[in-house]
């Protein structure tokens, strides 16, 4: 085993996380307080945030900590890395937005009061550092994947100011400012790390009957609560029923497209596990930004359809393509389940808005205003007066700010990630537990030896 | 391996799906809108259904998505297709029994107005058929389960709209109206399809320890979310709360009883999993019907018991014996878990009524009135002024037109399923995932040339 | 296989359980109802339950059928009795704690009315007796487990009753009346059951990497629902809303710190499954006492890295040190997950009360007061007027009590077990499936004869 080389780089790890941590311990006593001057209100704001978000952030941590673990499993000598990796990230990237947003956005208050909502926001910021792994997945040490959670999550605030509280984008569900941004992030990152060099096919890389099974069942998991996801910070009532109905519909015809166009692709006509575990979640990304718009219910099912249609395509002919041409690694095809859709979904945006009615001061119109996610000031009329033309070209620019600052700032990491100190593990060490795990070797189990008869034999002091 | 000949009947899945989907989005064009005349009521409806519909709707999901696909992987071959085709068939039944009910029970209004409420029903619909499976799970193609869902969900509309509607049947868990139907469609299905040929049993069928551990684990998913299954369409309040505590009491009654009888049926005293996968859950398709009735906490637990030694001894003597003398082949044993205990709980609900106090004035009948689960009418006092023995009465018809609408029904659809054109898989093809999906055999991972250290020095471009 | 010789100690189980099962009935006819007296005000106080009790109910049920069951799952052949051991102990437990609770409680009222708060509390009795077989997993029968469930819920209704009634305690999560009671209970039980001899390593007590996976699984679940368990009991608003952020950000710091603890421990800087496992969850346990309080956020993370330092440090060397020094055996190491760190959270508690600001009239100390768990006297002030000095007694009191109640008991029922009615199973045939369920062996699916092509050509009618 070569494990023992790589003790060295191994130990960076308890030494990041442990001043970290310390640093973090600091920066609460200093910042953070549950009380609040006004404790009058209090009480009935807090039982509301537990009645109305709760529910909501509890799916939604299924989702991450449960759904997309398994989902990331995959990889069949990888799985208890992927799980523990994003569990560990997650934690990780979602303290570090707290600290962040505390400091940014309330330093002008003093002390910064710690609500539910506040956690859901940071819960966000670290969901991009998930997406974003997920094209270098099980090529990367713990160190590097803690320096990019370090770097991506102050990026992704910032780009999420500025496309929504800037540009006042229309976004509740997070297509733009979660899955675009986090796509092309990830992608930079993967391409500034591994520049030029084709990754070879590892032997490892290739799922099994059971890996496949479990990754299936965390994307199951995944389709069953991400309407939870996208309506968590809709305006309850209408537009947030409507949200959730929406992302129903979206989630459905994704589904049944995907099996149609994944049996239509291949020559045999058989379905490929791959094209379901992303396939079925693709409308999911799409609907989030128009998710509690007017619009009618076959919209949703034609965005849907797809988006599973993009995803798939993307599976079978431009990951292929861009490995070739660009030499860019995307190791669980996160283009094609956070980027194309998520383009898709922001021109649906500009779509569905230049179509809507013209009577601004209708019912139709108000549905369409900001929906109180981050935007924090109070917009006079519909989009702050900007009018039908005026909102469209500000979904676009939103897009365009995505895709830019994220590749940028993925670029950045990337470098950044290549620092030897950072010590990225050998190629022929990558995608397996051992590296990191004191865990049994999974042939073991499977000799004969270990049978149970033979077991109880073996049964020694 | 003999995929390639099966090639063509590969191809008809895609056709029919691509079709269906395309029809459906004409439908949504054409008929559905969120749009409602009265808007300003519409908000608080739609907050109300938000939060008194969406929490148990999630359960649902989570049960027939993630709990009953994982009850269906004891298959050791066929845990993928077991997943997936439960979900396509989710999907695909949601959205027709969305489109036919949007037709049958709204046509005079025009456009339809989509809700929550009518994705449930949609959902309810689409369970009758995911049970109906059961029946013949893994010998069947993908098409044949479409086919088979196509000819389900207006059988299953039309009888539940007699059942509920027409003879006013009490039955708020769905009892009658999906266990029942559901069972006795999926016989039907199963007789009409094999006739008199015995199937051979397959060396596949055998669950492994791993299968099986798995489908426990789906087991326990559907035990743990019974309840909001059978409590979601409850007059909120009392009649919910009780419903709720029934079913905890009776699921819990059913878990003790099947251990108790499994180990006394066997020779040895073990337990077999699959009296535990499918007798923990009998009561709580028996309870369905009387869950919201006034009855003494005791007769949940009773009948929790009576349900469980119904469905073990009828998976240790009824099923072998249908078998036997009536070449009836029932693949999860579904007549055991979903028709006696169905029946049981009919019966049950003859007795609640008929010793239910005579005072039709007290407030133990107004908890025996219908609960709005889909019935549209207002009744005129308890039970429509039909009395105690008209009730009961109609109970008693109720599961008499879901048995014998059921099995016709399903013995129609199962000859319909031999049209050469939907193509069954010949019997050595049956239970294996690779038939359908592009998977890695299951047997590649467990040679000893893919250890870790083998693998690392087998890379190579 | 040495099966059929402990053929007749299966026997008793459907025996004890039947008996169980059948005076249940009876207590059930005789005492429970749903008929509250004063119906009039009862819908209303029904619809409230299931709104604010019913969600978290539902979720504490998945954490301890689905997510406890899957952690016991890491002995790599016994995971199908570890799931339907956990599984049938909590019907079992709770079904037990209801009758004792009516009884107990309620003898005096005559008819006990039964809802959902009261089920809450039997789970609650169920999950300490779910907690304290985890010393003794996988080493003794079913019918001791049983057993010990008839001794253990008793002893903790009334240590609960002493704890909280009488003392005072403040315990909104159960810290010291469930964890540290259910954790010496468990090591009472096994110091008296295997006396001083030293249980010599089986085989199969080592995790495979299979195993290790499902059990990660486990964690996360209950890991992602444990906020749930903290605050079902706390007073809505405000504490309810505090101890559900508290929770989070415990989960969170315990995370991060056991990471960095295992990988510092360990020579060459791999991170050990187990200590993820149980280190993660360390911090939940530990802030159960003082979650509602007020207590500054950094308190919360403080605690929570301190917690999964005491746990991790705990399995590394205090652990080995029990079974050298004391021939203590813990299967699990409930010792690190539920021993130390509730102690550390009980001390926790007495710090944060002695802190408190000492304005009794004030806000903070109104968060203070017993938020209703089970306390049923309406407290005069703060504390019963206790004073500041007075509560951190009575933590630490309650401490002393539970621990020393729970030891006692423990070891009471050590002695019980020992019965040799009660059939232990010989060591060697420990630590397996096959010895309870018909299970099929489990290396039989991995055997070359079992791949697609020879299963298909050996079909044979």
């Amino acid at each position: 085993m070569a494990a023992p080389p790589f003790t060295r780089p191994r130990r960076l790890l308890p030494l990041f996380l442990g001043l970290f941590q310390g640093a973090l311990l600091l920066f609460f006593a200093l910042f953070f307080t549950y009380d609040k001057p006004s404790a009058q209100a209090e009480d009935a704001n807090s039982t509301n945030q537990v009645y109305s978000i709760f529910p909501f952030f509890q799916d939604i941590q299924v989702m991450l900590v449960v759904g997309l673990g398994l989902l990331l499993t995959f990889l069949p000598r990888y799985g208890f890395s992927a799980l523990t990796h994003n569990f560990l990230l997650l934690n990780f990237s979602m303290q570090w937005a707290l600290v962040l947003q505390g400091l940014l956005h309330h330093f002008h208050h003093g002390q910064v009061y710690l609500d539910l909502r506040k956690l859901l926001i940071s819960e966000f910021a670290a969901v991009t550092v998930l997406i974003s792994v997920g094209a270098i997945l099980g090529r990367i040490s713990p160190c590097q994947l803690l320096a990019m959670a370090t770097c991506e999550v102050p990026a992704y605030l910032a780009s999420e100011w500025v496309i929504v509280n800037c540009l006042g984008v229309l976004d509740v569900g997070g297509t733009i400012t979660i899955h675009v941004f986090s796509c092309y992030f990830g992608l930079g990152v993967s391409k500034a790390l591994f520049g030029a060099a084709r990754q070879p096919l590892h032997p490892q890389e290739t799922p099994t009957a059971r890996s496949d099974l479990m990754s299936l069942v965390g994307m199951l998991i995944l389709w069953v609560f991400w309407p939870s996801f996208v309506a968590v910070l809709c305006q309850p009532g209408d537009a947030q029923h409507r949200a959730i109905l929406n992302t129903l519909l979206v989630m459905s015809a994704s589904t049944i497209t995907t099996v149609v166009v994944s049996s239509l692709l291949e020559r045999d006509g058989k379905l490929s596990p791959g094209h379901l575990q992303n396939g079925s979640l693709a409308g999911g990304v799409a609907i989030g930004v128009v998710a509690d718009m007017a619009m009618p219910p076959v919209a949703a099912l034609a965005l849907g359809s797809l988006s599973a249609i993009v995803c798939v395509l993307g599976f079978r002919f431009l990951t292929p393509l861009l490995r070739r041409k660009l030499t860019l690694q995307d190791q669980c095809g996160i283009h094609n389940l956070h980027g194309l859709p998520g383009i898709l979904g922001a021109t649906a945006s500009v779509m569905v808005i230049l179509t809507a009615p013209e009577d601004t001061s209708g019912s139709h119109f108000s549905q369409l205003s900001p929906t109180g996610g981050n935007a924090s000031e109070v917009v006079e009329g519909p989009w702050g007066g900007r009018g039908v033309r005026g909102q469209a070209l500000c979904q676009a620019a939103g897009l365009a700010v995505a895709i830019s600052a994220s590749l940028l700032s993925g670029l950045l990491t990337g470098a950044v990630l290549r620092l030897p100190c950072l010590a990225r593990p050998p190629d022929q060490l990558c995608f397996d537990d051992s590296l990191y795990f004191k865990i049994q070797d999974q042939t073991e189990s499977l000799r004969p030896g270990s049978s149970a008869e033979e077991g109880a034999l073996a049964l020694k002091e």
